[in-house]
């Protein structure tokens, strides 16, 4: 019997209870023996219900029972996770996570103590829910060199682009929604700032990398300033507005990453990812693209993650199967020498600024007008630097309303 | 170092080659020592090229060189791959195949022996071609119960039917332009008729069933008679025609199994995949569902999966990973008790014919009509039996022009 210990009963911890319990003669058939749920560790007793003779209130009881060979930590957050995590996998306890602010901050670590051991560390529900991307680029991409990941990797800013997009509604009553539904929390900032998705894609970019890569490096850009006339334009011009996060390798292992609104082209297979479901796409130099789409959150598909990281570990109870990352942080190139076309909205008539814009951007560009606006116009430049498009667009600074990042990673 | 033997030197055969000189140092390293082509088996010399002194003509020289680990076996086709295959595992060599004809057929068998020798026997490469599908059933979605898989399995036809629907051209020229361009072979019947989709999913159902499923027991039609004014039809009712191979348990290991075209619906994930590209959706009863999308087909991508799986085997010499399934054939459900809704082109005037159709397929039947087509005209029946639609569609066989299925799949 493989007895585990789950830190935590919110929302996914009592979602792994009940895959194991729905599920639970299959799981065993696969892992070879039965599977069982001996503590949950919480604060809280859950008198009268199934679980209440598994809770136990201190850490130690799971820590220092030998039986326990596996340990989930579905708390959330950095501590009390990492002084748990990390003291498990010292006792000689294979450890699986959900948890993203983890992984991000200190992956490289506890890769590297798991290692050590000879047990396994795992966290494939912490990027993109139920997809199982991690283990894709671990397992079976390893034909390849990856050079590329985008991905939607956050449901309720992708659920609200699609909203507005859809619905033709304003940022904030779409946003006064999804916290009605649930999507999205009271105090939404991880999600719409893009620190969520940037904590992901710092995960995928250290996978690929094998290196720290630190979620504070990357530039994130949320998805606070887009408009409902942001779509209009993006819809006459045939796009979607997605927040992608992209992680993408050139010259070697220099890596560029970047979380933040583009406009996507119907082309490429993000365009269709709506609602709450995320999506990533990997580029391999061999492959070409494949795209793994699901549910990126909720309590069932990142329960199912984390019980199938569970059997992972279970079949390899002293056999270490995750590749590294080094604890050398990898120093990410400047988002300003990344070079993309931009969406511009501008202030005023084209009549009056298209020289001076030509100028600036190109004799080729071209104006963008919306049915009954007369007061303003957009245009896309050429593909130029991050950093020339700021030092640009700093001249007509006055005059433009916005703008958006045209889909061409550099 | 670990050393293989290609079988084959055609199109995926000097893939595997050009993958593993590509990216060798990379795969090097994820194994933890070289990986070495030692052999290559073709009759042809290859005088000349960098390849020349690996050829050998004999399988005996690859079979009887204990340095040999791993056999990589792209010959396709049943003999002499089977024999080859086998010969191979009963020696103690792990073997990697591309190879799905081989697989449907002694998939069992074969995962036996392997089994036995506690060596390998994988073949993420026979289905979907770059899709890592079989790894994820295998080792990511093992906390599910899988409760239904749909694919879009044949690029090919997947070309065709998106040419149809976009140039609105007739299914013969777009055929012709398919041979034209290298996506279908000169006798494409194992494309259009469904024939290769239809071995895919008896490898799938196999692989979630644990049974021998047998490719001839699977309800199979192909594209043939799909018509650009079927494709109208589709179009008007904001549907796309694929062709779709489908797996569905219930009552607990009982399978549905077919592939046919179906009208798919926008909400349907693979109503986007167009092209050649394919895409697996698996239904999880915890993850819900997620989609693997890919190219399914062409050189580099078909060698990368198989190079990832020589990266499986390499790390893992002597130690069984693969799901075995049992040779005893699993005896699908039959097809006439798959419920489902039918479109239905009937030649006549709806006037003339309502009241006789209402009588056979219920009284909330609604027509369709063509712009410009007086002729005839198409309705969507309620969700009936296959076998009850059989029956029905009888009565009116002298009229009924086309019938093709609507998604709904039971």
């Amino acid at each position: 019997m493989i007895n585990v210990g789950v830190l935590g009963f919110g929302t996914v911890g009592s979602g792994v209870v009940e895959v194991i319990e729905t599920n639970g003669k299959k799981i065993g058939k696969r892992i070879g023996e039965p599977l069982n749920v001996k503590y949950i560790l919480d604060y809280k007793d859950f008198k009268g219900t199934p679980v209440e003779n598994k809770i136990v209130h201190e850490f130690k009881t799971i820590l220092e029972d030998p039986e326990i060979q596996i340990v989930v930590e579905v708390l959330g957050g950095i501590e009390p996770a990492y002084t748990y995590v990390k003291k498990s996998l010292l006792a000689g306890k294979s450890v699986v996570t959900s948890n993203k602010a983890l992984v991000a901050a200190h992956g490289a670590e506890l890769l590297s103590i798991a290692k050590d051991n000879n047990i396994n560390f795992l966290f494939e529900a912490s990027v993109g829910g139920g997809i199982p991307i991690i283990r894709a680029l671990n397992t079976s991409l390893t034909a390849d060199e990856i050079e590329e990941i985008d991905g939607i990797l956050n449901g309720t800013t992708n659920y609200m682009l699609t909203k507005m997009e859809e619905d033709n509604a304003e940022y904030e009553d779409v946003l006064k929604e999804a916290q009605e539904k649930g999507y999205a929390e009271r105090n939404p900032e991880a999600d719409v700032m893009g620190y969520d998705a940037c904590r992901k894609i710092a995960i995928l970019s250290s996978l690929i990398s094998g290196h720290q890569v630190d979620f504070e490096d990357i530039y994130c850009e949320g998805i606070t300033e887009i408009t409902k006339t942001d779509i209009d334009y993006a819809k006459k011009l045939g796009y979607k507005i997605k927040l992608v996060a992209v992680s993408k390798r050139h010259f070697g292992n220099h890596l560029h990453a970047i979380v933040a609104p583009f406009m996507v082209g119907k082309e490429n297979p993000i365009f269709h990812v709506d609602g709450v479901m995320n999506a990533v796409v990997v580029r391999g130099n061999m492959l070409g693209d494949a795209m793994f789409y699901g549910a990126g959150a909720g309590k069932l598909p990142t329960a199912s993650a984390v019980v199938g990281d569970i059997v992972d570990e279970a079949k390899n109870l002293h056999n270490n199967v995750m590749p590294m990352w080094k604890e050398e942080t990898l120093i990410l190139d400047d988002y300003a020498s990344m070079r993309r076309k931009f969406f511009v909205r501008v202030k005023g008539t084209w009549e009056a600024m298209s020289k001076d814009l030509k100028d600036y951007f190109g004799k080729d560009i071209e104006p963008v007008f919306l049915d009954g606006r007369d007061d303003e116009f957009g245009f896309i430049t050429p593909i130029i630097m991050e950093g020339d498009y700021e030092t640009r667009s700093k001249v007509f600074k006055d005059v433009i309303l916005n703008r958006i990042r045209v889909e061409f990673y550099d």
